[in-house]
């Protein structure tokens, strides 16, 4: 068992999927669908929160994750202070975990934290205090355990018996800490069919998703799935982005149009975690099309952000 | 009638003052004043944004402006997140219209979108659902609708009888997003006179302002006016800043001090958007001096905005 | 009497220790305990400054000072917006002067300012309206009262009897306004001996800090110490950094290591203001080790801010 869960099985941490079982990842996308109502708001503030203190820690640039996080974390009214690249001490050589513990002596409660470096918030749950939490909204490219759990929800939603499902991940899967996340939730869920599709530079080392077939070609791999996954193009994350082929030659080969989606299942779905590369990943009339549940994505992070920190309040310490 | 009123004449977005006639205006500066207590305070916080959320996008520089809707939003108990250059995914290529879908599938209620480009706030209201909201706060050189009403609520208060009152516009009314604004204001309350003061190349072109008298000598300008409203010199606004006359030649020629002043009404107020760039609009005796009503139009700002939001609460949809 | 209270004695804005006498500077102290509930937690969210706007203007970087204002202001129920380099408008060349009068004029009731520039805080009391207050967060290397008035609470904390202690400064006196403040208020409550140790060149002016002994060798300047409150390197703000020794020379030299700290008294406290420059200032093992009080400091800090506010909330004009 992972640090990540307490004694009694309770959620202390949001590091990573790898340590849920299948009963304790339905039972937080259970938690996650009562937060959403009629799919077109979410239900009213909730009091989980109150008098809680939640900094927000991001030190890679991001509007979606952090301002999905920020709103979650309000509408369970909580305090939610900012910490980021540009209004930190960081110039100043304070480091990762000099911050977190400045702001745990300040009685913060729970650390929502992104980083290009990996490891850091494993490391960070082993300084801070018992009844603090660390959620990890993003760390290098390894995970990002919230977008895998908002990427099966928006499936679950979809195609509810995930076990006769087909999984299509298209694009950059070597540097994308998403494909990571989701595939790993779809596993434990027991997804039918897992594929990688990308050009072989862009496709992970040998001995990752072990369960997955991999494709380098476009129309043989998504043919007749259920559910194609674009992933973003992740240049900065690029040890050597010259390496990949042009944003246009990149589309004329694994660019989502209407007219390859054709090879999908007629009720396919297109998934995307934003921000979307028009007419590199996507044609702008797959993304914004009839098939895409791009923005049900982005409607569940929320939702799912809201399940992790009203399930993590039950682990924290003292009265608020 | 523009897409700014629902077919009831309700407000759905804020994106001009061009659609309203003079009794929508002055009943929406009638709601303003009811925020405003003896001009010392406002009216205590309200809950008519309660469960609702605002996002700030803020795509040029602002601090009183984004301030000025950050308070207002908080005084009627909204959630508010705000997007801005340096935390936003700008740099990887989002486009304003994809933060915007993204922030409307978190269920944001409202946008208050300043941008440097022209036409967006439109744009963007033909791409959110229904029972979203636009509110303008800047656009290109082209309208800032709520800096127009706190400018004419400003008047108003000083001045109730519009009819009867000369306005002069004093400085880079070409490039002013304010001037257009509180120009367009004026003529739907019907103002007796209406004067564009300054350098040729700073007057706008001859087909705009159509009612207004135009000229190019401070004194002349002023002369029995009953309102003197210097604007900014937006030199980042200009194609060509080198074509400006020099701080101090434009304070020589136009400047305004307590001297030049005289020409004006012996009651005039005067009035700026700020910020003021002391000694080149404005001498700063006449920017502190007890004509000034530059902190009152900051006042009146907050007022107006709150009526804003609340009358567009009355279209958004669901329950908040 | 300063201008920092009123004609009651009642607490006006918060510039400078100096004004303070014993009895306010320790009924102050005692305030702040209220809010601190067996060191673990803060008291709940309590209404002291519902309905109040409380301004943070941090026009230096920072973020524990910032974030404890920010934790302190909502923790008293305050509507809080920010104002900072990277958001402002301090580009198009508005002033701290300007952007405080245009925030008093949105009815903002505190200004919590951090400025490179001395005088400043003294300065914005002369211009702004009765019933409005500024709190100096931060003032060029003069003064930062609160971070006094936390490090005398955590010292009183550990070593009540303050009249019999030695407490020891170590580090960059001369450009350390945490430093000034400190000994201000020690030097008020009384404090048995008061050392400052450094390298000559970052010891203050013979005429300042009358009363304190100085020493340039480590070992001797905290022999018996009670108290080692060791300061942060401020390159930053150094006319010659060059001047400094190299990080390793000056480590050295006065780096605090757990063998050199044996000189002090065996229960000494070691106290730092942050960010600690790891192996520069203190070895991490004495900055994390038993006699480290610096993660309290940071708590003490939250608690003295909201002391602080709470005070002043009694000065504020109008009802919130």
């Amino acid at each position: 068992m992972t640090p990540q869960f307490g004694p009694d099985g309770s959620l202390r941490h949001m590091l990573s999927l790898k340590g849920f079982n299948r009963q304790q990842l339905t039972s937080l996308l259970d938690h996650a669908e009562t937060y959403l109502v009629g799919h077109a708001h979410y239900a009213p503030r909730q009091p989980r929160l109150l008098g809680r203190t939640v900094a927000l820690l991001f030190f890679e640039p991001s509007t979606r994750t952090r301002i999905s996080f920020h709103l979650a974390a309000l509408r369970l009214s909580a305090d939610v202070v900012t910490v980021d690249g540009d209004t930190s001490s960081q110039r100043k050589g304070e480091t990762v975990l000099d911050t977190v513990r400045t702001l745990e002596a300040m009685h913060t409660d729970v650390f929502i934290v992104r980083v290009a470096e990996a490891g850091v918030p494993d490391m960070l749950t082993e300084h801070i205090g018992t009844g603090k939490s660390i959620i990890n909204a993003g760390e290098a490219h390894h995970s990002h355990p919230t977008q895998g759990l908002l990427d099966v929800l928006t499936i679950r939603q979809c195609k509810p018996d995930l076990g006769n499902l087909c999984v299509a991940i298209v694009g950059d899967v070597r540097h994308s800490r998403v494909a990571r996340s989701t595939a790993e939730a779809l596993q434990i869920l027991g997804v039918g069919e897992l594929r990688l599709v990308g050009p072989e530079p862009l496709l992970p080392a040998a001995a990752e998703f072990a369960h997955a077939e991999r494709y380098t070609e476009l129309d043989a791999g998504i043919c007749d799935a259920d559910v194609v996954m674009t992933l973003r193009i992740q240049r900065e994350r690029m040890r050597d982005p010259a390496a990949l082929p042009s944003d246009a030659a990149y589309f004329e080969r694994f660019g989502l149009t209407a007219e390859r989606l054709r090879a999908a299942r007629p009720d396919a779905i297109v998934m995307h975690p934003g921000p979307v590369n028009r007419e590199v990943e996507l044609a702008s009339a797959v993304a914004d099309g009839p098939r895409s549940v791009i923005a049900r994505q982005v409607t569940n992070g929320v939702a799912v952000r809201m399940a992790v920190l009203a399930r993590i309040a039950e682990s924290l310490s003292g009265t608020p």
